[in-house]
């Protein structure tokens, strides 16, 4: 039994820093990179990537919107053919500099508003799609599971990854509870740790409501700039390990 | 007999149009597509590389200072480090734009205030060279004759191609007129044809102070955003064919 | 009678123009002077102001999204509390810049997709309300009728004025026929002064299905970026006059 | 006796923070708030205004490039007309967002890289001079003594104030020791405390070279962005009230 564990990273940008991602970096098996247009200056983005290649982790492009102020949590709505325009620039960026330390870009994930706009959103789910699919065939899409994103990536022909949250509530439907909400966020290690080992080896996780619901669990994302994040990522890596389960990218 | 014509393409941004690139590309052998830093949008350098792809010309990447109010005209003290991985992550970006329509970047020439600070701003000329090499050593370098920019490549094993200018004055010592100073510019496109036949077919062209200097014309830059830029560079295209110089990009 | 004619100005930026600002400065009396985040660098926003002044033209400010690769024409789902800040901002810095060449701003008018996002989005409709009352409660504002700009604006004590479109097609309810449907937009000048004299005299406009619909026309809205902006602007400022209407700023 | 404390603030943007605004604003008598061109944007500019108001401590505009990813400490080669209206603007936004929270902009102060250039830079340090006396003759002009900023200030009739640094080196001509040579900078609180006395009761300090030089300490400027930072504030502010001197702000 193997997983995936993903984190964002390469999030500072010039004189900011933001999360820690050399310890990050030396729990996960993926790191989404940032590409310079939601967060990650390119001097950011040559540091980080030279982390992941040196603690051999896989490296994806974390793609945004071009919306700094945002940080790529505001929903802009932009027509699907800018956005794939945008999308193919962002991963040849990051690979541009990821090749120059050694490693190449691996998979592409959606970020912030443009994740959760992939969701239902179908002209821009289709051009995050259209993007991957006319630059490289071979770069798997990682997002959520049961969105039009992945949908559209496997009517494609692209490998999907489906991702889940060992950190977030889920309602029965198996979708996350909004962010506002009570369960939304789950923050004890313990806990966090238990519901990662189940979703990866029983493949289910238990809703707010008390039932049990199925959860792909492809790669389980951890959040990298909370206080604690490394914290909680070493405990669920420690919980998964500890119950025979191994820690490999599926880049 | 040949020589490259080049020329700035790809600079529009959003709302805002600038040059006449479809005219432009009927006429040059090589385009200096900007890459997002000082102007171009990833949909405009998709429609520029599409329109280059069709027309047969070379693509370069024509990397600058990321200040899109500057239109990366005034000089930015970047250091070196962070400049190189800003060329990287710039060629980068426009490669992967370039492939989804057939194009590949070929080659790399600075622009605005960049281009100048090569001249002789050792840092940043060497922060230039260290991006092409470290990121792909068979791109050539396109810029001023006689630069650091030029040497730092040289001596870093990239080929070189040094650029000539039809339309501007030279001094007796093979520099540029500066730019406000008397005979810096020239209009008449007769003249400026004459000049671009001689700089290619006897390599050297008339001072303002009437004497004679050799010019290295690997490629003739044309001027692409003033309002007869097409017609200016039809006539010198007219010209040079008519001498019996075959117009053919380098990269 | 008398009416208001507004137009948008101060949309270049730094090496791009756009629109003839100073051909449409010498036929509105309400110039819309954009501010700096969906367009407009501080040295374009201060020559605009300049002309303004000199040909006693009113002053507004344009506020938008920070989203110069989009020119503010992309909703982003800014949060309120974050839009009234951008709001303020906008206005703040115009208003410096107008005071340095003897004018100010004497009203705030959203611009593109905020302009469509205030008729029926109350949190940014509010946002943009709130910023002008705590700022400065004589600013008017000027925006879309039937919109919760309006009504919101109103509901605080401010001052509004609604405007008419007299190149744009009507349905029967008296809103927009959407951009990209048969009737949106008009281009004949005829036609158009036509319209703008019934819109101000009459205070009606024929609808696309051949219906009359009422029109609040506190201010005439003309076009100012497109290729015979100013041609249809000075038919429309030529037919009111030639009907005795006289034009005169609301601000 | 009496003496100003300044410190940036203001300085996050967006999803990053930097510094400890609240505990900075606690010692201070005067903020320099950054005004959304180098770092701060509208909603960060807001929240830094309404705190500074609580804690009774002037408000002053900190003015710099428009340069997010060098955080404005770069040198921009910008023309003295656009700096010009780049402060103009800039004071113009902050002063708006203030005045909506009880303050007003009290002074102008230039921030890093372009705080060096009007040491002797003439076209710059006379374009923030003419956008300050053009704007509102009443603002005075904080900035390093001996500089071309503060001659033309007072040239243009402008109250002018001179800073020190109690924890910079100085060397015997009364300049600071350029940062990355040996005692540039000084760490230990009680020292640098010890400094500040004597500066502001001698209007003396020691330099490198153990000599004794002149120092005008209209305000000390306390840097808020390093680690310490608000323990070296707060010991400097101790040391001088326990000395007798009233700290006071001179806006």
């Amino acid at each position: 039994m193997h997983v995936d564990l993903n984190s964002d990273v390469g999030e500072s940008y010039g004189r900011w820093t933001l999360g820690d991602d050399d310890a990050v970096l030396r729990v996960v098996t993926s790191a989404n990179v940032a590409c310079g247009f939601h967060a990650g200056d390119p001097s950011v983005l040559r540091a980080t990537c030279r982390s992941a290649v040196q603690q051999a982790v896989v490296i994806g492009a974390q793609v945004g919107y071009g919306d700094l102020a945002g940080f790529g949590r505001r929903f802009v709505d932009v027509a699907p053919a800018d956005l794939e325009a945008d999308v193919i620039y962002q991963i040849g960026g990051l690979d541009a500099i990821a090749r120059t330390v050694g490693g190449r870009v691996r998979y592409v994930k959606p970020h912030g508003a443009l994740y959760h706009a992939t969701v239902d959103h179908a002209g821009q789910a289709e051009a995050v799609v259209r993007a991957v699919a006319t630059l490289d065939r071979g770069l798997p899409v990682l997002g959520p599971p049961g969105s039009m994103l992945l949908e559209a990536a496997r009517a494609a022909g692209l490998r999907t990854v489906a991702e889940a949250f060992a950190d977030r509530g889920y309602r029965s439907d198996g979708r996350l509870v909004p962010r506002g909400e009570p369960g939304a966020v789950l923050s004890d290690p313990e806990t966090v740790a238990r519901r990662a080992v189940r979703m990866v080896t029983e493949g289910r996780v238990e809703a707010v409501d008390g039932s049990d619901v199925d959860v792909a669990a492809g790669s389980l994302c951890l959040h990298g700039d909370t206080p604690d994040a490394v914290g909680l990522a070493t405990a669920v890596a420690g919980a998964l390990t500890g119950a025979g389960v191994e820690l490999r990218a599926f880049g």
